[in-house]
């Protein structure tokens, strides 16, 4: 599953002892595994090779450009939310034609740099937003590519903050104004609709929301193919859920299994965009005990990481396992907290956990997605450094920021 | 209360049109009055006048260096909580005097840094804090002060993360075992303990919650004395509710009224530390309507301002009202979202709001207090640019980032 391993009581990372990165490159660290990054993509790319899909790597869940460099040197194409992330995406060395766009709210300014750039499509949340890619299209020259992107109002039983599939949040298009929509798609001279797209949520362990999303979305195809209605791709989304605690997700050969058939059915070219799949396991987060404090009510392991650095326990009230990193069988009950001057500031609450002493050192596991790409500088705290290890080799990917970052962009007068 | 008002149904800033600012600097954009700012500093000083205290604004609500300049010109110290906060406040210009720094998870380094600089105290959390603070100053041939944070145990009836002064928060140090370290204050022979330090939470719109912990605090203070021990400093935090939604929070002079006799009797020089009440009401946050969004069972307004501008909403459930620039009596019911790729991104949901239609503008008002200094480059978005408005003056007071800034600290390798 991963590469973060005990050998001799020492938790490693791949051939390297995960301490010996810390006292290296300091804490809070985050770590990842390239053999595990590029090994989740590879084994995605098998399980659906009966398809062959273009899987577009989910930029927003771990946007460092080393990680985004070497899924694309792998095949990877590449989904993307935004201008910022367009701009990461071409800088990592993605060929234009392997992207793929999608957000509720792309500006005028994005839209625009991304049809000059020549992206694959654009993943379209709704019909004034189509409008504006017709417009800025015509504008340029241009005839842009879409994908229509379908709300199938599936429940993904995940937390409501990442449920995007139902009809009651903000993502995609019902698939009556969607039908209304590709009949009318003639109006729309600089826009060429070329498939469709869903994607029901994140964190998802069963097969059933897929199948039931997939379900949908191809009877929609057939219906429209009926009509004359040609399409090219389907793109399918990510969402696969990964292991933080008891979870047992499907693998990517179960859940090939289940909807490699209703893929292949439609006839179209298959898109996926994984994100926490492919890099979740791959990274944790080093961090150093600084206070062990025992209060009358509890036992507090006081960290040097922070909410700043991982939000989301105190976001979406996240489970991460916490191991330390010489393997004992001490434990006791505590909580991890951070230094921030908040009660939210948590990354295990009134948890069993292994004993670590003021010194020792804590590593978060499954902190690679939604972990850096976070992260914020909330009380004047440093984002943290970033490093790639590969066999016995390890790289800083992204330096420790310095006080002079914190100030940058700020004008005392 | 503050200085955005309407005037010929146009929402001002002082003497500016916010509209006139929206389109000068781009959006999402947070706008700060250096009146309202500033007087909500000069009215609780005055409020407290009868015992003058040293007024410490918490950095971590907004640390702007120029926020931070235009109160520390007023006499206002600092209330720090990092080393990020301290390189701000020295920045700022504040002396180090008149500097107290708090946090559960203070480090060597930081700790070695304010030690060196002189500040006025610290905090200290706990034991284990106590006896590192002792070593580093021995370490440096200093003697250095510290307060001792008191955990009073008393409900501050507000969010759970925002809530610090119950005995099963990670806060301070129980009664009981304060009096057994003060009691043993001779063995620090590198720390002086000059007083004592509640900070029961955030956002607490009620006083009975303060008059207990200065009670309960107070009683102590009188226990130390019969037992020889003088205090200098009494620190009794922040806490202070400001208004979002319909909440009538004390006044500066109801909360001054109520507690003033309680801390006069205690004979030690008073320091309060408020953050929110100072900058909350004083910044608003200005986002432009990208898209509107109908579907069969809602109503969405696509804004460019997302949770990555301001968490709260999502973190802590927190209500924001939300204003055009250009007033209107239309209504109606819908959720406002920003362009981020969860659901959790919202700023209101099924609120019934002034109509706003593609291109212009709203207000997302009380943003001045974690609002910025919680953002993030989530979604791989560029943090927004910070204004300073006085009278018929605007001025830049922090940038807005741009794509290079993104990648800044980054090795693609």
């Amino acid at each position: 599953m991963h590469d973060f391993k005990y050998k001799n009581n020492n938790l490693y990372c791949e051939g390297l002892r995960v301490r010996d990165l810390a006292v290296r490159f300091g804490t809070p660290l985050h770590i990842y595994s390239y053999h595990t990054l590029t090994d989740h993509f590879i084994k995605l790319s098998k399980a659906f090779s009966a398809i062959d899909p273009l899987i577009c790597y989910s930029v927003k869940a771990n946007s460092n450009l080393a990680i985004l460099k070497a899924l694309v040197e792998k095949g990877a194409g590449l989904d993307i939310v935004s201008g910022g992330e367009l701009f990461r995406a071409l800088k990592a060395g993605c060929p234009a034609g392997k992207i793929v766009y999608a957000s509720v709210g792309k500006t005028e300014r994005e839209i625009s740099s991304a049809i000059s750039k020549g992206i694959l499509f654009f993943n379209v949340e709704s019909l004034p937003e189509l409008k504006c890619i017709d417009r800025i299209a015509r504008g340029l020259g241009k005839v842009t590519r879409v994908a229509i992107r379908i709300n199938p109002d599936v429940e993904a039983k995940t937390h409501k903050f990442i449920t995007t599939g139902k009809i009651t949040n903000k993502f995609g298009i019902d698939l009556e104004s969607a039908y209304r929509i590709l009949l009318l798609r003639g109006k729309f001279r600089n826009v060429k609709i070329c498939g469709l797209h869903i994607h029901i949520g994140s964190q998802i362990t069963e097969s059933a929301p897929f199948v039931a999303a997939v379900s949908k979305v191809s009877g929609f195809v057939r219906k429209l193919e009926a009509k004359g209605i040609k399409l090219e791709y389907l793109n399918i989304g990510g969402g696969l859920g990964i292991v933080y605690d008891r979870e047992s997700p499907q693998t990517a050969q179960v859940y090939a299994h289940e909807i490699t058939p209703l893929l292949k059915n439609t006839g179209l070219k298959i898109i996926m965009e994984p994100g926490r799949f492919i890099v979740g396991n791959a990274g944790i987060l080093v961090t150093k005990v600084l206070y062990i404090k025992n209060t009358p009510k509890k036992k507090f392991i006081i960290v040097d990481g922070g909410m700043n650095d991982l939000i989301r326990p105190a976001l979406y009230g996240a489970y991460h396992n916490i191991l330390p990193l010489r393997k004992t069988f001490r434990c006791e009950k505590a909580d991890v907290v951070g230094p921030i001057c908040e009660s939210g500031d948590f990354l295990a609450k009134e948890r069993r956990i292994a004993s670590a002493g003021e010194g020792e050192y804590l590593a978060v596991m499954s902190s690679g997605a939604y972990g850096f790409s976070m992260s914020s500088n909330y009380n004047s705290r440093l984002r943290a450094a970033e490093v790639m290890v590969s066999g016995k080799k390890a790289r800083l990917i992204r330096k420790r920021e310095t006080y002079a970052d914190l100030i940058r962009n700020e004008i005392k007068g």
